[in-house]
């Protein structure tokens, strides 16, 4: 038996951790054994020290040996993104990669802070449930090639317990902890193949490309180790993602880009996401094949018409695939409009994120309650030359005062120049 | 108000903290309104940004200010040992600085794995109590110029908290971690005048002398920047210190120390400190002065006075003062026998620390019940030539079979070798 002190100091440091000394730290954690205060001196170390690989693939691995692991026969594919502001891509993604014959078990996760969740975007759907046991997950897939779901609480318990204590003891920010966080969560699902799209950019935890491809380093490493086939999509996120932010507005938007509606940025992004999913488990024979394949999935309705049986199987009202206004949206609109003349610089998605917090669109901590009609309609992107007074969107709210102070707040959250400057590249690498 | 994990980020990021920011960390946990779990991550993010000067002195202000603080008319003056293995300095230092004139309101610690405690030691003393009141303190220290007693549960709470989470969150070794909790209470207690007994060596916290005057440079820094006058005398931690070790057993050293026995290296140690005592509070106006004022006050009786009042004021039996013999003292003895031929390289006092614990000379944790009678004498010392069964002393125990093994385990402590080497200077320097 180790004496947890011991390790603790064994990290502190700089020596590499063997396997049994990393489980006796987690599995005495997730039993209780380990209190609070000694994980989280040791979590400080690990941000210090880091961990190498051997230590991060073990990491991870103690993570999802805490609780139960998924199996499927299939060559099953999923999707991660290190989260962005008015990321609603799985909701698209997904379906479209089904309607070509990929088998996606996505657990997905909740917002929190100036981000939202997967869960909460699709929760907004009336009556629409995510929080299935393994049989009705196993159903959703099989009947039609994806099921999006909340981990169930006998998967990765480490990460569950790590993960909130990360966030109040201040260790969030450590390469092998988000690693194995993120990793765990995807190979205890099952996923055989995946693909992340790493966001790099001011409204990301990565700020630059170089500190990205660390972190994508380390999560293909891991994953490779587990067995797994993975692919790193490095995308931009000085912008957010789409040009609707908020539960329901996000959902809307899914709906109509899958009936057909331009979205661009939606798009391309999903797009080269389905390529390499795609690609990874066989689906397609290259690049442009899978893309023939992904448009010829959009336009004939078959990705649709496998977003409405998901709503469907999971309980939800799936008249919203065809009639996207029965979704909940806040009556009042307020505009957002531009502070002066100019070219758009830079866009604090963070901030907008924060913003509409207020509006309840997400949530400061993990007990607040949403309101799904709430949100913003926002266009504006990096590049675009705006004029003083401009409708850059509006805010969606359900009292005008409470609006008028959110759009304020959002048309401050862009920094606007007399001088050109370029449109920001999508997507910046692939790998 | 503050968010903490914002403080914990900022001190992670090697930022300066403020007076504000400190004192919601140290007197939000002492309130019990920051836990455990973020006290522990920010100790380790100190433990690898360290402080500065001033962030040093706040964070000891912060401690003094958590609790009472005790105000003397008189010049008093103090003494703190970083801590050794047979470290009864105390407990003749006083009595002789007390006989010179000095003032000296001692509050002890307790012992707790290889170092024993002044107070351990005192309570050896049949009936003797070193739990006083504030008023029982200053009695004793007016009555017979010195006291040693234990903190009151109002003194510095910070400490005692802070001291405890850092013992089992692996943040002990951190400069001004231990600067502040020295500090905070030989500020506290109202010592005006302060000499630290830093030890330097394999048995000490500091390894060589360069650290060691880190830590020395930092404590004189805080105790000035509070007007304290302050020397720091480094001494070698190589030997374990005199020629017993055990609680009873040191006690009877001290006692026949100051009858006029000769104990060459507690004498060293013991004048050297108390020169610097009475010179930094005017009662000597030189070196030599002071030497003479210490060699009087034990040949004429006059200390052994002192600590005989010093016992009865704290109800002990003042009848081992001339009886030493009336003190717990374990009936058998089992030799320690050198494993071979040489010279002594090194003692491990640390590892001999350790092995009385076994015999409950020590404890492992503070719960753990003391035996006062045991223990060990050990004359050997760094240098000494010894042959191969000779007797280098004698284990105190209640148990032939325990005290073999403890006698065993002390003998290894040693690293014979045949070649010749120095014997250690024990007084370093004086700064």
């Amino acid at each position: 038996m180790y004496n947890p002190v011991e390790i603790i100091i064994k990290k502190r440091a700089g020596q590499e951790l063997s396997e049994s000394e990393i489980n006796f730290m987690v599995g005495g954690y997730v039993q209780g054994k380990i209190p609070d205060y000694q994980m989280s001196s040791f979590l400080m170390a690990i941000f210090f020290r880091g961990m190498n690989d051997a230590e991060t693939f073990l990491l991870t691995k103690s993570y999802i040996d805490s609780g139960k692991k998924l199996e499927f026969a299939e060559n099953t594919v999923d999707k991660h993104s290190t989260g962005g502001v008015g990321d609603k891509v799985s909701i698209v993604l997904a379906p479209i990669v089904a309607a070509c014959g990929g088998k996606i078990p996505m657990l997905g996760g909740r917002g929190l802070g100036h981000t939202g969740g997967t869960l909460d975007k699709l929760e907004s759907i009336p009556n629409l449930r995510t929080d299935l046991d393994e049989a009705q997950f196993r159903k959703t897939i099989a009947a039609c090639g994806f099921s999006i779901a909340s981990q169930t609480q006998d998967m990765v318990p480490a990460d569950k317990k790590i993960y909130a204590l990360r966030d109040v003891s201040g260790t969030v920010e450590s390469l092998p902890l988000i690693t194995a966080s993120i990793m765990s969560k995807k190979i205890a699902e099952g996923a055989k193949n995946l693909v992340i799209d790493l966001k790099v950019g001011s409204g990301a935890f990565m700020k630059n490309i170089e500190d990205a491809r660390k972190l994508g380093r380390n999560l293909k490493k891991v994953g490779e180790t587990f067995g797994q086939k993975v692919k790193i999509v490095y995308t931009d996120m000085n912008n957010p993602i789409g040009t609707h932010i908020g539960n329901g507005l996000e959902i809307k938007e899914c709906v109509e880009y899958l009936q057909g509606a331009s979205y661009p940025d939606l798009h391309e992004i999903t797009k080269t996401l389905a390529t390499q999913m795609l690609l990874l488990c066989d689906l397609a024979k290259d690049e442009h094949d899978a893309q023939q394949k992904i448009q010829k999935a959009i336009k004939s309705g078959k990705a649709l018409e496998h977003l409405r049986q998901f709503i469907k199987l999971q309980n939800g009202n799936e008249k919203v695939a065809d009639e996207p206004n029965l979704l909940p949206q806040a009556k009042i609109q307020v505009p957002i409009l531009a502070t002066k003349s100019g070219y758009i610089h830079a866009i604090d998605s963070q901030a907008i994120g924060y913003a509409l917090i207020e509006l309840k669109a997400g949530r400061q901590k993990l007990t607040d309650l949403l309101d799904y009609g709430t949100g913003a309609k926002f266009t504006a992107k990096i590049g675009d030359e705006v004029s003083k007074n401009q409708e850059l969107g509006a805010v969606y709210c359900q009292n005008q005062n409470d609006g008028k102070i959110v759009a304020e707040k959002i048309a401050k959250s862009l920094q606007i120049q007399t001088d050109k400057t370029a449109k920001r590249q999508l997507i910046l690498a692939v790998e």
